[in-house]
């Protein structure tokens, strides 16, 4: 595959990643940015963040910062924090509450739909309604919220998301609540920490936690989802598949898993497979932590994943769900933030451990930053040339292909 | 309004501020500061500093650091701190009283005039002549030190303060003494912060000590200076400033106000108005802080401005003075110094209070430092564009329409 | 002298240093990186840090890390510390001992020699003998351990090392230890650093501890090595020397002294010369800080030096040695070690004190690290232009005229 990126021919194999500018390099992260992430549908929260009109929070994605705000009790809009009159930030305060936007700096107080309301002493000839604040594309899915850059028309949104309805909808998360936040701000290009996250390879050596609760041979077989495992493993674990299906079919729970080849618009993936053992639920002991989600009857040690595009990830067990989101900040800095939910009425303390909900994922994710952050030390090194892959990352060169292709 | 820069022609309309790049490139930074910076007199500090022979200060500007050393009873002089043999700084401290400038690296030693006085063991034919100090322009006016960087002759001193003199001489500012020294460093282009301090249309919003010490319609006829307001405030607020102007008159202090428009050398301006209501001076109360200035005899609630030109400006009530400072660091960095001044003889504890002195400006340029920030961090973002001026933005355009005919 | 940079046509007159961008470019010191540094041997530490089979450390020169680790009782290796499959860092400790260097991401393992020896679950046709770590080329003399980056083939290691056997064997580095271990990292160019480190012009303003324990005199004449005095006072130090020489030739140690011309292959230096006075040792008192070394029977006052090249430097007592590295690591960072050894057989405490043995040179390197950093600031100036060079400063030309060539 070839391609031509500041003014050099850059060629890639499948089998392994890309060289070392595409790691490195300023000016190839400018222009990923406006052909990749830019055009794609980010997941950047969830609902339950802002539940009352003039709830808001701030969102960092590149070198911009987005206000996400709930309009109404139906309504939720999001705007670059940039005001129309001299370009100050609208907001400062990285969540809160208003009855309005208004700019700390000339006061020009926009409505919660983004509109211009008030702009004192402007000269005759000035129209409010061309200088309200920019607004970018938010649709909400199950609870979650996603943002589209896109200058032009977006990627169809239904198209997008319809596919999960049918996996998510038991879980029922537009009615969770996130109960822990937790960031792993991360000094590595953003492809590393997104190649890091589409194969298991380095499960068994470097997750011995997420390796212990989860069964092996599944890791093998699709530990980061179809396609990313041997044909042979999965032939293996065929039959420990499917009487598990059995299980989850008589509960009423869906089963199957899928995944999109380079061509497809986001590269999604999903399905339900079993956490493994006895296990009913991604603890460290396999026990419940939360109240049954939704309307989940019973637990069949199943977890649904669904892989919304190479940015995010939502793992639902039958008692809570964990959603992780990666950030391109800069070449060298990608942001990483993970949400646990659980029902809304799920009580602290009483309902759910904190520090049980989150043990196997916040563990696996902090060592996911030390791998990611090695690797970027490595990559910068002159003698670096991508070397050849396993069996079990044939999904990185899905990932590579895809991304080349939007580049 | 057209200009070419790094290849590209830019673009500005009157009525509004300039494009992203102009706040953000490092070589528009580069280019401003060799056509701008480097040719103006820059308003330092005040001769009080440096009270006796060999007594010095170090300042920063743009990548430079210079020596402001005084050489004699009635001479200042001010070097670029680069020692002619290897290029060592030769003043470490950031102020101290010396007997020579000596480096610290080969023990050259240089006269307080600049001229080499020893360097040991140099070879043949060394001419030690050739080998002082490279010196700045520096000049004095009534106690303040003024540098100009320009290669070739700098504009003429007398003519950029000699306009000055009748409004600064009842204070007689040579006999006073600084009695508080602030610094505020901006991380913000100095036009963000230059452009923050040529109008008053953000007081309201952002300046309460401020709004509340100072005339409200004052502040919207001519809180910048002159050309800052609207005509119709200025129409407006034209009865109480002729009221107070009688009174003025009376005591024998001058009144009047006038403004440079873009076509200027250094974009001057300057005058005299009320502080507002019964204020005697520009403190929380308007009660007076200080002992009268120079030759003042009563308060007549003046206050005098001093606009030197974009990078300096002197406030000069009847018993304290307050000057100002923008000094541009690279595109993302200025330093914003203020320093207070009493009468000579004045003595801390029984003649003024200093936190009751600095009380009104440390308030308004703490908050203005915030206000440059948060204006830097918005017009970042890939979808800042300038937005149209109101009515009390008018000297931002022509600062910037000076600033582009001197680039 | 006349060459091309970066488009430029540069000009160096000898006797003088370099012009700015020589000292600021990022540009030129990748170009001088891959010209000067990567094609010397650098000393990078000494024998006894890594005294069994898996023992290991870190380097890190330029951008790139390096391992190096001990395969055998009698072999040593350096590796660049990346992954062969994706680029990871293999070592993240800084030091330690291994049964092999297993890569912390997906387990690729391999042997002490740097072969591959797992890689599981790859693909048909993989070739392990293919994959192994990247080497660097090793050597060790007199105990230290030397590494060349060059691609090709490098300069004879034995040319480069054998005229200093006679010099070095007397005091068997080889059976030493290092007993201390100082870090000065210098955010500066590493040509200040080593201009610093080759005229001894300095000492006398710069170095009282240093100027304390030397002869005056012998500073003045050959203070940074033969070349780096005037050649007045080498016919004044003459007779010293003579006199001396003969005290050490009936004790049957070395005398003499050398320095390569700029058209050599790594400006070598050495030679051995009294400390000065009465003193039998570099200590602050001139009094033993430690047993003999090696053969030394007795002490004759004097000190071996051995400037390898300019990279690193080997100071010889009669009781104790010193060696000081100079690592490039970019365009305004360089790093300084030195270690000081002493027999493998003496005891802390009862036969050395580390404070009494490492103050001269301790105090030294922190002078001339803060020397280097005021001289980079000065050197930062757009006013800096190299100044005349004095009778002390011949060893900069040389060091400059080599430099140029090998660029």
């Amino acid at each position: 595959m070839q391609l031509v990126s500041e003014g050099r021919e850059v060629s890639w194999s499948e089998g392994q990643s890309l060289s070392r500018s595409y790691y490195t390099s300023a000016s190839i992260f400018e222009l990923e940015f406006r052909k990749v992430v830019q055009n794609q549908w980010l997941l950047v929260d969830h609902i339950s963040r802002i539940p009352k009109p003039g709830d808001f929070f701030l969102f960092d994605v590149g070198r911009e910062n987005v206000i996400i705000i709930r309009q109404s009790d139906s309504e939720i809009g999001a705007f670059y924090n940039v005001c129309r009159h001299r370009g100050s930030r609208v907001c400062i305060t990285r969540e809160g509450s208003v009855k309005a936007l208004t700019c700390p700096y000339h006061a020009w107080s926009y409505r919660l739909d983004g509109s211009l309301r008030v702009a004192p002493m402007m000269r005759e000839g000035f129209e409010k309604q061309a200088h309200g604040l920019i607004p970018l594309h938010l649709r909400v899915f199950e609870g979650f919220l996603f943002i589209n850059m896109s200058k032009s028309t977006p990627s169809q949104f239904e198209t997008f998301v319809d596919r999960y309805r049918p996996w998510l909808e038991p879980a029922q998360l537009d009615k969770a609540k996130v109960v822990i936040r937790r960031n792993y701000p991360t000094t590595a290009n953003w492809k590393l920490v997104v190649e890091n996250f589409v194969e298991c390879y380095h499960c068994g050596p470097a997750h011995a936690t997420y390796s212990f609760v989860h069964d092996r041979l599944k890791l093998r077989a699709l530990g980061a989802g179809m396609r990313s495992g041997s044909d042979n493993d999965i032939k293996k674990y065929g039959p420990i598949l499917r009487a598990w299906e059995k299980t989850a079919i008589a509960c009423g729970y869906p089963v199957g898993n899928f995944a999109d080849g380079p061509d497809s618009e986001s590269l999604q993936g999903g399905g339900r497979a079993p956490i493994g053992g006895e296990r009913k639920t991604e603890t460290s002991k396999g026990e419940p932590a939360a109240p049954l989600l939704g309307s989940f009857k019973e637990y069949d040690g199943g977890r649904t994943v669904a892989h919304f595009n190479p940015f995010s990830c939502l793992f639902v067990n039958n008692d809570f769900a964990v959603s992780v989101r990666f950030t391109p900040r800069s070449e060298a800095a990608t942001d990483v933030e993970a949400i646990w939910l659980v029902r809304e009425d799920a009580v602290e303390g009483h309902d759910y451990d904190p520090e049980e909900l989150s043990f196997v994922w916040d563990t696996t994710l902090r060592e996911d930053c030390v791998l990611a952050e090695n690797n970027q030390l490595g990559v910068n090194s002159c003698v670096y040339e991508p070397g050849p892959h396993s069996y079990l990352e044939g999904r990185i060169s899905d990932f590579i292909a895809w991304y080349l292709r939007k580049l």
